[in-house]
């Protein structure tokens, strides 16, 4: 097998910052070498010098080639990876989605199916199981067996993915039996339906309706709730996408309690804000569920916080890219025709890689740690994927912490015709990607393929108490 | 340089458990090398087949031959370090003490002079300032200059280590200007010591009072004000030996609001309690403060909580033994007369692994984050200590899982003549103890030397937000 | 008009206790003269030496005549309102049930029918919104506009009251415009349907099934619900018989806050507990919902302390009284199939007495006002009702402190087969009842008459912050 | 004995408002009268139509001509109590000081030497506790006998009124042991009085450093504090002069648990503010200990939102006038030698009354619990003092609602040369007033007599749990 050394650079990993060189063998690190151990020989030599070698990162939550009412979230699983590996990003989990009356085998195939041979980096599913039914629960087991250890229910979204109290319950029961993870969205889908209906009868039908029909309030209420049932079934829950401080306060109180509950934010809760969707129909380029929230209510600083204090565990991104053209302009006359998302893989990386150096929000191994190691532990994938350690994936980004760049959809690599960071400057560049040992980004090249990417069959939660 | 390669072992550092060898050279480890990486050459190889290799362990709190009252403390650094060493650690933090009306520096010149030269491992200090005044504020600047980057106050002890609470915000004031971390004993000295009176007075004089006029809400109420003291002056503050529930919650109440705080429990306060305090003057043996806690009122399950949620950080010892014969027997009419102290120097470790291996009540990860990563990050060791990492100083604990041991007196090292812990038997035996690349524990004997143990010159927290 | 001077006793309001006479003109108190005043002629004469005098209480929460699955509560108003009386209870209010797909102001106009003339006692409803829809929503102005200012909904009771998040939002924003109250039986519906059919499915089909599938847990969880779905719409809120500690907590943290949030209790959960359905089918006895809950878990302690402290408010009794044989039976072979209820209209005030007089719970002003004066504000009844003052109506009971009564089924006036409070001996005893002046209790025998009651129009909330 | 008849008025007590006459004959209510009730014959006939008839209000805290540092409030017995009945307050209860080094009796005697035959209204005395000692404690029985059974402590003033919390549970001790009332007041002096150290030292000795260096967090933190305290020795504990929101908290929570903690307010802590500090030495006329606090921290917001939901039960007023000319200017130099206090006892009611009538913070009827009826509950006064009843003091404030009045320095009966509410327009006026049935102001004439005011010796706390 070949063998590469990656050389004079510092590993950066959740635990550690290491002056040390890298040696890879084959698709795995097999040793970490200080400057006074013997030289291995190798096939090829990467000058690391003064460079950061970080592992891979993980992006825990992203949603490639997905209907969402009448449009398809435009990365397909084959520019969404690329895409995300400029970024430094060498895992995702994606999302099987079974449909109210659909099969949930099938959606787990069908999404197999779309992945697999299309995808630049190593992927894995969480489950969305969207009608609990005997049929659904019957499969899960099935899907199970297929490595998926984490399955997401709705307390959101009434008549499309909602699941009454009694349904999340009962997979939560099911869950709670073999180990694996609920994960929630958790906003109050019945008051907020109420309140969109009313916005549209009194013509409130902008963007920023979006968002103020999605109060942050009932972002908490559906959170208390799913950690009540889960402490009532005893299975793990980890919430996604949390864009408001209540939340932050619950998974804390939670845990402090014993509870296994856990939390996911995104770059777009911290970076962004409230105030981006009132600019007319411009807005709807920031329309996401849970929406982007106002600082002044504390918000964006109790995310941070959260982040740092461990409250929160996990930075993901709910990628979810929607053209402004053609797409998010279905919604011009009805905030409520607007797709949900936002384009954000490629980024996630870099801007936590930015929130370290430049904004000393928190340590380079905190950074690591929330969006490498802890969704590698949290999903069962560690210590193969989220840090760099001998026996582990080969899965590295290199990164010149002294060079900066610059977000913008003109240079992005996303499929998508906007950015919702355009103009926003980085400190930190990713130069050089490896994905299970192979160089997948190189001198401002992808230089991958489209078939290298893997499915992972995923372990249990490493992170429960 | 002499190499040597542990070989065929399993490391279990706070963020992996990986199976590869460990290459030492000189005082350093300099790889980390799998099965497929080239073999190096070496002089000396240790086979830890079936074998768990953790970092040396870390107890940041020890009191090495102090006075109190009386007595003692039976363990010199000679004796103290050896016994630790035993146990798998192989750095400490002791504490210089400033008495009331002596000199600050004096006492950190008067420690050096004892441990060094008589260290079987390497150490630390945490100074303490029992006398808060111009000329003691003026040594702390020349203490900080020798590397000492924590310093300790009392809420506790009146007219012995007592500071006002003016007293502990100057000194905090102090720290807040130079990053230094500060240490507070949190009991209500003031209110404790009228109990004790009373105690005395109605002729209550029993071991079991100890405890008795020491109750768990004015340990939690001194943590309250000590954490808000901190927060007027921006001081970082570590709670040492937290017996309570309540100072459990103040640490995470204050972390939630984005407060450095931080906090420190002992194996005693988890695996012993106040009924043992309950056996006439045997209870003698163990008197400590603040005192064993009732499990009924859930004392030590929030203590192992938080040290699985994170609320706490960090298991030490505040080792400080004294014979039960001639020292504890000097309050045999008085429990006051008790000098204060419980010997644990020797079986944090093993008890830790104990809690990890048999009652699986963390990770064995997060068991080397408490015992040894934390404490390393909280007092500016690490990497040098708490990891194996390329590159850190080769203090290396190696245990046979398997094997079980019983603690007893007849057989510890500790230089005292009973255990507390006495009879229980452990899961896991440390069976070989690198310090700084020199063999110290092999084959059940102590191998190392008396002054093989440097100071340690510690920078400041990394544990900060 | 005839004149009564109820002379020489010891008058106890909400706010005093006041040695005085009472003048009763007519139907309204005229004046409270002290033994200096000048003294008035009257018609009668009622000596009150050695006796207390209370304002007659009111309750504030009783089901006369109504449907639960196959069985009918088993007073009628008539009974029910006599019942009452004895017990010193001179005010009700009741419910008209809306049922899914039935007319709300059908359901007004039917209870209306029942209870005018055949009441012994004034009374007044709170409408039951069991459907909300256009229409309903459209009757409730109609409801409003006959002096009905408080409405309920469930949280529990999924196909037959229960209302999505959304229809209690929606009922809640048509409240908070004219300033009715929202009462709110707090229960997750959806969640304990689950788990009664999962008993029911494995068998376990006895009474105390009916409480193990209710858990305190799903109770908090509805109370935190409702109280933010009331905070968005700025409806008062109060929650109607609680039992669980969770809930106290809720409604004290939304009071801290300012949130109009109020609750209830009611006697059988704060004298009765949940062993009791653990008794065989005799279990059925004690069948309510919310269920009887642990003592050990600190509810009944949570429920006393918050009557004291404020966090709760008022003291009423759901007063749903079954017959153990014939009705409660219609569960034997199945705890769903049993009647929800209990009988307790009778002895909430006689059980409130003695709680001051024996137990010394609370004193008895703080007692007038849980289970009197507050109710009478909250609904906009003060101070007509719920006090002693000039002005007010005579609803008045004269209770004898030092004499004792046993509660049995043998001897109580509530049409019902059985006590819940068999045996139970209480210190004071009501002697003679007066509602408007009337006379309807004396010498241990109904001197009242069927259609004495009024209807009583209601005012808006008196307690609001 | 005279008879007087207030006739045509509404009375507004804690618990009602009803229209109907009051008959005073000698020193006492008599009788309540409806318009049916048979007219009595009266010596005197006080029209009251279209005036609310008010109990006299009770203002717990006062400081009649004590000394701080070099200065002496300047209201005597004399000129307060007669500017208090101007504005509406019948009872004062005013503080003995028992300073350092001095006698506990002696300042008992010497204040009621002050007090007797010179004072206008009513008053009753809790007794400082400024030096705990054997003589001290000793003393307290003494005092307790005179019927004073409140007592006040300091965790501020180091020095001088400071106690340890040895000093403060000790005193605590005697009270659980008879039922008194520990008044505190609360703020951390140690740390305060090394911040005031430090202002000065740096040359920050204007006006606003004595609020700059007493903030809000010490005023929670020692609450906190001293409740822990009273919870350990069983007393109930009420804190004085509450500026801080987390002191709101600190009862709230304590309340929610069981404790009987109690909290007072004043009219400056409401309506004034840190900003007034803020003005050059203009600034000292604001200063008081606690300092006025910066709405926009939301301290006021919620001391009126306590005062609603009964965190806070009574608003007082620390009236201790001092000169701005000759007093206040004492400390032109140096802050911290302003004396500490403001001129507030005659406006305490009337801004009450003013925030019920043109504010609508919160009803009449609070309004009189929290001025009248829960402070003479909470000191043993009630029904004597605090509402209208039959039996009771015939203490009674007439109030025109729809006047209005302007307060200023130049009208107001404090002697004292300015007015911290200068300028203030207030809805309401006291325009007659009653003490014991005697007429002491009358057609904007003070007709009353200098030595009508008796010592009150008061019962047990009536608000405890």
């Amino acid at each position: 097998m070949s063998r590469t050394l990656i050389k004079g650079g510092t590993v950066v990993t959740a635990s550690e910052t290491v002056r040390c060189d890298v040696l890879i063998e084959g698709e795995k690190v097999v040793a970490l070498l200080g400057g006074d151990a013997p030289e291995p020989t190798v096939d090829r030599v990467i000058d690391a010098t003064d460079r950061l070698i970080f592992p891979g990162s993980v992006d825990a939550h992203t949603h490639m080639e997905i209907p969402f009412g009448a449009a398809t979230s435009k990365d397909t699983f084959e520019t969404g990876t690329q895409a995300a590996a400029w970024g430094g990003t060498t895992t995702i989990i994606d999302f099987p989605i079974q449909m109210k009356g659909e099969s949930l085998m099938g959606s787990f195939e069908d999404t197999m199916a779309k992945a697999a041979g299309s995808s630049a980096i190593d992927f894995g599913f969480h489950q969305i199981v969207g009608d609990v039914n005997e049929q659904s629960l019957a499969d899960l087991d099935l899907v199970l067996e297929e490595g998926v250890t984490s399955y997401k229910l709705f307390t959101a979204y009434p008549g499309v993915y909602y699941s009454t109290d009694a349904e999340v319950a009962k997979v939560m029961q099911w869950a709670s039996g073999n180990g694996s993870t609920i994960l929630m969205h958790a906003e109050n889908g019945s008051a907020i339906d109420l309140l969109r209906e009313q916005a549209v009868a009194r013509g409130d039908t902008a963007p920023y309706a979006h968002a103020a029909t999605r109060p942050a309030a009932l972002e908490g209420e559906a959170a208390h709730r799913v950690i009540l049932l889960a402490e009532m079934t005893g299975a793990p829950v980890y919430i996604v996408h949390i864009s408001a401080k209540q939340v932050v306060a619950e998974i804390a109180a939670a845990r402090a309690r014993g509870t296994n509950a856990f939390g996911e934010t995104c770059p777009q809760y911290l970076y962004l804000e409230l105030a981006m969707l009132d600019q007319g129909f411009e807005g709807a380029k920031y329309v996401c569920s849970p929406p982007l929230r106002d600082p002044a209510e504390g918000h964006q600083a109790a995310l941070w916080q959260g982040l740092s204090n461990g409250a929160l565990q996990v930075i993901a991104t709910d990628h979810c890219p929607f053209d402004f053209e053609g797409q998010k302009t279905l919604g011009r006359d009805d905030f409520t025709q607007i797709p949900n998302g936002l384009p954000v893989v490629e980024h996630r990386f870099p801007l936590m890689l930015h929130a370290a150096l430049a904004e000393q929000r928190f340590s380079l191994n905190r950074m690591v740690e929330i969006s490498a190691a802890a969704p590698a532990k949290m999903f069962g994938l560690y210590p193969q994927k989220g840090t760099i350690a001998v026996g582990c994936d080969a899965d590295i980004a290199i990164v010149d912490p002294a060079a900066t760049s610059v977000i913008s959809a003109e240079t992005h690599h996303m499929n998508v015709d906007y950015s919702c960071f355009e103009g926003m400057e980085l400190t930190g560049k990713v130069e050089t990607v490896f994905s299970r040992g192979q160089l997948i980004v190189s001198d401002d090249r992808f230089v991958g393929s489209k078939s290298h990417g893997r499915y992972l069959r995923r372990g249990l939660n490493q992170l429960l108490f």
